[in-house]
């Protein structure tokens, strides 16, 4: 299994330096690659509380895309799924902690833990006040003393950030951080196992299962449960979660774990607003991609009873893109349609001349469907006759409708009849012909500017140019010489038409994946089409 | 391959119901469920003009996630990778287009221009101002005069997007499009295909293999290269496109296909900025999930020669979270290691007392060693004796170099030494047991109170509580009973250690993975080390 990474070993440094790269010289690291491979904000002035974390790579964004003004000083990345060194996490709060102190967030891990920990011991003993928290929000297994901490790890980071730029107090700040670890809940599903880099992948999920309560380090998850669809999934995570969950607002975060499309990520999201937990989720974070799992195709679902300050400092905008922002859950609006999508049906009237005109040129396309099918045969499949032919009868027999009388509706009209009865692209393709040509009509020009401005807004849509091997090649030289005579307008048709046989590469339309040899000796059939009709009018 | 979907038939009208929902109450849809998908924005006046976009859906965020104030006024939605119909487009532009007109944003696929060529020609039928522009950035297939639009669409909307909203005329804002469309070029390249619900997953890549032109419905790619990494993939894409980039300042837009992880994507973004065209690339937008191929395992990278008013335009801010914005790409900053990484070394000091004290407790686990050594064999991998007895010989040997008559400096000291001769979990706890003492020590703790500040310390951050079945069990009353005499706290460690032969289930530390039946009847062995070293002190 490929994946977008150059040698094992330098994955890290070389996402960080990525991210450093186009992070809009907001971000800066530590020396000292490969050991430590610390992130922290390239505009810190150690005027507030530093907040520190990270942990195991391969659950980007976090932690590193997370650093910024309003949420993280600095991250310590570890290798893929393994905890950095006590050296790298002690550089990490070194680098950032001033006066103020700095609050040490860490998932609970016992590496992560031990690492963390002994670092914050080092630091003290340089008479810094470092603080550390230990989030254990996955609810997978309740009965283990020691929850792993997951993507609720990001509620943490968020609201503290904001306190911290606030200016709050390293206390205070701790305090706030242990009252959302106490309140906040998380669990996930997955449909496969993600791809560790340089291992197999793992191929533990059957089709039509999903695993819950999983970690983010690829290790199993607590069951294995039948996969049914986005809804059956969703009320099995809530169920989880429902069972502790007070009855009252809570914040829900729910976190693509990887490759989970956007697509089902929102499907997710309209699911766990219509489950029966729904009723008490009141924001969401998300769907976003937050805390992954390398590649893992599965989510997390968070939720957090938010009290008013921790919402209003979970609400502070941050210029970071990797968060996602709070938003209210609300009801879908509905917007009435808007009136007009019914075509407006102009009101019959009739004309003799124009009747007689009309009735000639679809009896031309009648007589035509045995020879255009024929030509058509050669490049597509056979049936352009049959098709025009199809359309000529059902305009005739639309005649009484029409607005005979009223040339510039007429256009409109005939647009419109022939994108009903034709179907295709073909069909489209004269509608919009027609009621550009109508559109000019109605602004004063003449028949044949009209014709032309339709000509050039279908070839315009449509993408057809002259030696295209399409209609055009017909249409287009008839439409010039129109003003001089129907004759000459004719004749430019019909010499149009014949040269589409010596075009051996059609661009536009079906015949553009025919080769040459099928297309040599024979005229498009849409370009016969306009050059029969302009002939026999003519005669 | 399972999906977090419901019905097929309702994908798009449930994805989009969870997109709005989650939205926080800013985006609308117009009725007309199933036939017509149309996401509005909540807060529309019409005082402006309107940006209308969409196409096949699949490819989120866009289009409907980049609907939003200072992007576009309307999506709409198509099924999966298929044209939206004539009616839909035609509702959309109905309910958002005002005095001041409206653009269409198509990307360059024929249903796409037909359905929405006919529905603008419609739209104007009533009156509208309507322009339509057609994004064909795909540099795939250079000879092919109709390239595909992909990501580069991004760009053309969030500039009109914010020139709409700075009250740009129709006009000028269609001008702006064509000349964004004009000079941006795309190219994308995926290792896997993408899974379309209800389709089983072609197996068209083979391992070892990338496709290079790629678009984004699943179509095959204009040529299979040889996968080797990161760096020369971004080597193959950025030549593609170097043919015909301008010597000047581009923005570049690095897309996740759909299912790359975050960590890859990093990993490209750092190619990128390194790679051959990597001089001329001065602004990066992502990289980011922005026009995605469903769960495609690649991404694409546009390359686009922004004049001053476009780049202006194009870092205007948006609360649209599906936005990356546009960075400055920017060399890497290193920012050099802070001091104090290397522990200080303590000045070493004489205590005779203090000397032999050691010396005894030391004595005291060296002779425990196989005792030790037995016990942990029974829960563990039966060296919990050589562990304690290797760093207690390490200790006496290190004795002249420590601090001794001061007793402060000298926890730390222990702690700094036992860290580096330990090894393993065990030796960051007791480092971190003798740091913490130290801290206490320094500022004016007791003797013991300052032990039991370490325990504390210790116990936060392992995670063993009493109980648990660790040496906790007996220092933490033996600590309790040490302002009586060091006889009560014998005798409590040795309770203590009793204890925990009878304590079936263990909670921390490794013997948390074994069966009750194994450790019935045996102490634990860091229980029991505490009481001999209680025992023998007092004897």
């Amino acid at each position: 299994m490929s994946q977008f990474i150059n040698k094992k070993e330098d994955i890290v440094t070389d996402a960080i330096d990525g991210l450093i790269a186009t992070s809009g010289g907001k971000l800066a690291r530590l020396d000292g690659y490969p050991h430590i491979r610390v992130v922290v904000r390239n505009d810190w002035d150690k005027s507030k509380v530093a907040l520190v974390s990270g942990g195991g790579s391969g659950h980007e964004p976090a932690h590193a895309g997370f650093v910024g003004q309003g949420m993280l000083t600095a991250a310590v990345c570890g290798d893929v799924f393994a905890s950095p060194s006590v050296d790298a996490v002690l550089a990490g709060i070194l680098a950032v902690t001033g006066p103020y102190g700095c609050l040490l967030i860490v998932k609970n891990y016992t590496g992560d833990r031990l690492n963390f920990g002994l670092a914050a011991e080092r630091a003290r003993a340089f008479g810094l006040d470092v603080s550390m928290v230990i989030v254990d929000d996955d609810v997978a297994l309740p009965e283990l003393p020691q929850a792993r901490g997951v993507a609720g790890t990001l509620l943490v980071h968020k609201i503290t950030g904001a306190l911290a730029e606030a200016g709050a107090t390293l206390k205070d700040i701790t305090t706030a951080a242990e009252h959302i670890i106490a309140s906040t809940m998380t669990i996930g599903m997955s449909l496969d196992t993600c791809t560790v880099p340089g291992s197999p992948k793992e191929d533990r999920i059957r089709n039509g299962k999903a695993e819950l309560g999983l970690g983010i380090h690829g290790e199993a998850g607590v069951e294995q449960v039948d996969f049914n669809n986005a809804k059956v999934a969703i009320e099995q995570v809530t169920k989880k979660l429902s069972v502790t969950m007070q009855d009252v607002p809570h914040v829900a975060l729910l976190n693509n774990l990887g490759a989970t499309s956007v697509l089902e990520m929102s499907i997710l999201a309209r699911e766990l607003v219509n489950s029966p937990i729904g009723k008490n989720l009141k924001w969401i974070v998300g769907p976003a991609t937050m805390m992954t799992s390398l590649d893992m195709h599965g989510f997390s679902l968070t939720v957090f009873p938010a009290d008013d300050v921790e919402l209003k400092y979970l609400k502070v905008p941050t210029t970071l893109s990797a968060w996602p922002g709070v938003h209210e859950i609300a009801p879908v609006t509905v917007v009435n349609l808007p009136d007009g999508l019914k075509p407006i049906k102009p009101l019959p009237s009739q004309n003799k001349a124009t009747r007689e005109f009309l009735i000639r040129c679809c009896q031309v396309l009648i007589n035509s469907e045995a020879d255009l099918n024929a030509l058509d045969a050669k490049s597509g499949d056979g049936d352009t006759g049959s098709t025009l032919a199809g359309a000529a009868r059902a305009l005739i027999a639309s005649l009484d409708s029409l607005p005979l009388a009223d040339h510039t509706q007429l256009y409109r009209a005939i647009g419109q009849e022939l994108s009903q009865t034709m179907g295709g692209s073909s069909g489209v393709l004269l509608a919009i012909f027609f009621a550009a040509a109508g559109d000019a009509a109605s602004s004063g020009l003449s028949m044949t500017d009209s014709l032309k401005a339709g000509l050039a807004r279908m070839q315009e849509i449509g993408g057809a140019r002259l030696g295209d091997r399409t209609m055009v090649d017909a249409l287009l030289p008839a439409l010039d010489e129109l003003n001089t005579s129907l004759g000459s307008a004719a004749i430019a048709a019909r010499n149009g038409a014949q040269h589409t046989a010596k075009l051996l590469k059609a661009n536009a339309g079906r015949a553009s994946y025919v080769n040459a040899q099928q297309l040599e000796g024979h005229n498009d059939p849409g370009a016969e089409a306009v050059a029969r009709l302009f002939e026999q009018l003519g005669a």
